[in-house]
């Protein structure tokens, strides 16, 4: 078992600036982009080894901040130009969105660079960013313990040979319900994520927003996670990639099996960590809620999820 | 406490033929309307007394299998004409549907008459019928341990004040979360709950279809109850009834708290028992799949969600 202080997550992903309205209010110019998300939920478990693209633009503010919860920058690429832009505007049920401009400014030419010193990282999240690019990260990274991957709609719809390469070769897939549906062609999502994992994946997460997430195992595992009931959304952006670093993040802190596997009692707890993070994204906007975030608060939550969720274990039928 | 045996449950609802069209097949004349799923699955459980109304074409067969399983049928009218017939289209994902046709027949003349040998039911469901027969069958019982109450989008839009008087002479609500947000004109569920509880409700169940259910009390309590997971939909159609039938039952088969009241951990059951009895009835046309079920069926199921849904009850963080 490695010590844990070499416990580190690299995560490959967009860093952006986004302009969100919702039915209630909006918001200009705030910190975005997937990895942004990931990397500040993961910080609260574990050392995040960042790798994104900024322009000159960039705040140093939010460089400081990461810096200050043990992110790594060492990977961030600073070029002269503009920082990714996108521009959302959320409808009345705050699940659906319509896109109303995206700038890719220094972001059209990334490529991600894995520097030496994140080289042994032992758990690696693939943001949603294009399949082509998350395959030159695997490429770089070798003997991690456990390589996640997310994915979004657009390269289901324009790059699904490569986005297929990438599944047969990393250990768990995060897609939310839709995305399922969309890869698989399946109405079931238990028939859609089944056809997943004989892919080859060990896991696959089915985010179900509001409504939870599942567990599917090529072992056999199910298991579904409820969601934290919240009393206002304020906005759902980046609750997915927050779910990851909660995911990860609980991972990280914990000691694989002697086979070399992770319990699947620690699988479980991650989806429920990640779902207990993705609640908290949506108190706010961008990365608000997660700032001043501590794992005691999500001890709370986890605490009130058992409390929510668990029910007599014991009943059998006495009748017929 | 009653002796057992005196413990049966009063539904009045529709009983009706269906005729479904779903993307991958479809049936005509199939036993349908609420009371029918309602009475096939609560007679699992206890004893039913059926109050509705067909008319003189409704065959023998469903009266001899409603017998064979304890649904008394004193209170059923049969009358000269056409028993309501109702036919819909469902959508791909198997969630929304269309009404293509629907004859009311008899059922246009249709006033609840509570016979003499029901007065003391001591659990009552009032199905989606119009609130102001659901109000007619309210005036008729009295004594009733729980009154439980179904409605549905028709009512909410054509007769709100009606329905808002019922739901103030009830214990519970059953609503979908969609009817919650229409009822209360809340986007999120948890304040819309919060507001028909204010009503007097004690509890609220907010059904999510395939995501499962959620338990709302008066006292504060909140259940999560997870979703049996199905790999194949064959039809919906009564699903929300037969959830009705296994919550009533099983509330049927358990003793009351010293106050008087159900205990929270036989409600939290209750709703499971629910989300069970309705996964049975998505397998099979009409009530094709509640015919030869036993309750042995589900405490299968049962022990499944109790091994799918729950996790490490005491995960704290030694960190930070």
């Amino acid at each position: 078992m490695e010590d844990e202080k070499t416990l580190s997550i690299l995560v490959v992903g967009s860093v952006a600036f986004d302009a969100i309205e919702t039915p209630f209010t909006r918001v200009e110019q705030a910190l975005g982009g997937a990895a942004s998300y990931f990397a500040t939920a993961a910080s609260l478990y574990n050392q995040v080894n960042l790798v994104a693209i900024v322009g000159s633009d960039f705040p140093h503010e939010y460089l400081d901040f990461w810096r200050s919860r043990s992110v790594n920058l060492a990977g961030l690429q600073v070029e002269e130009g503009k920082t990714f832009f996108w521009r959302g505007r959320y409808h009345m049920d705050m699940n659906t969105r319509d896109t109303l401009d995206t700038q890719l400014g220094v972001y059209a030419d990334f490529h991600p660079v894995i520097p030496d010193q994140y080289r042994d990282s032992s758990l690696v999240f693939l943001a949603n960013i294009q399949p082509e690019l998350q395959m030159e990260v695997l490429e770089q990274v070798s003997g991690a313990r456990l390589t996640v991957l997310d994915t979004m709609e657009l390269w289901i719809m324009t790059a699904r040979p490569q986005l297929t390469e990438v599944i047969k070769r990393v250990d768990v897939l995060l897609m939310s319900e839709e995305e399922v549906r969309q890869y698989t062609n399946q109405a079931s999502v238990v028939i859609g994520a089944r056809q997943l994992l004989d892919m080859g994946l060990k896991y696959g997460v089915v985010k179900l927003g509001s409504y939870g997430a599942l567990l599917f195992g090529a072992d056999g595992t199910y298991f579904s996670a409820p969601s934290y009931p919240l009393e206002e959304v304020i906005d759902p952006t980046g609750a997915g990639d927050a779910f990851a670093g909660g995911f990860l993040g609980y991972l990280s802190t914990v000691a694989l099996n002697e086979d070399g596997g992770y319990a699947v009692d620690d699988l479980k707890r991650a989806v429920v960590h990640g779902n207990i993070i993705g609640s908290f994204t949506c108190g706010d906007f961008s990365i608000g809620a997660l700032r001043n975030l501590t794992l005691t608060d999500v001890a709370t939550r986890y605490k009130e999820l058992v409390r929510y969720s668990h029910f007599d274990p014991n009943w059998v039928s006495t009748r017929r």
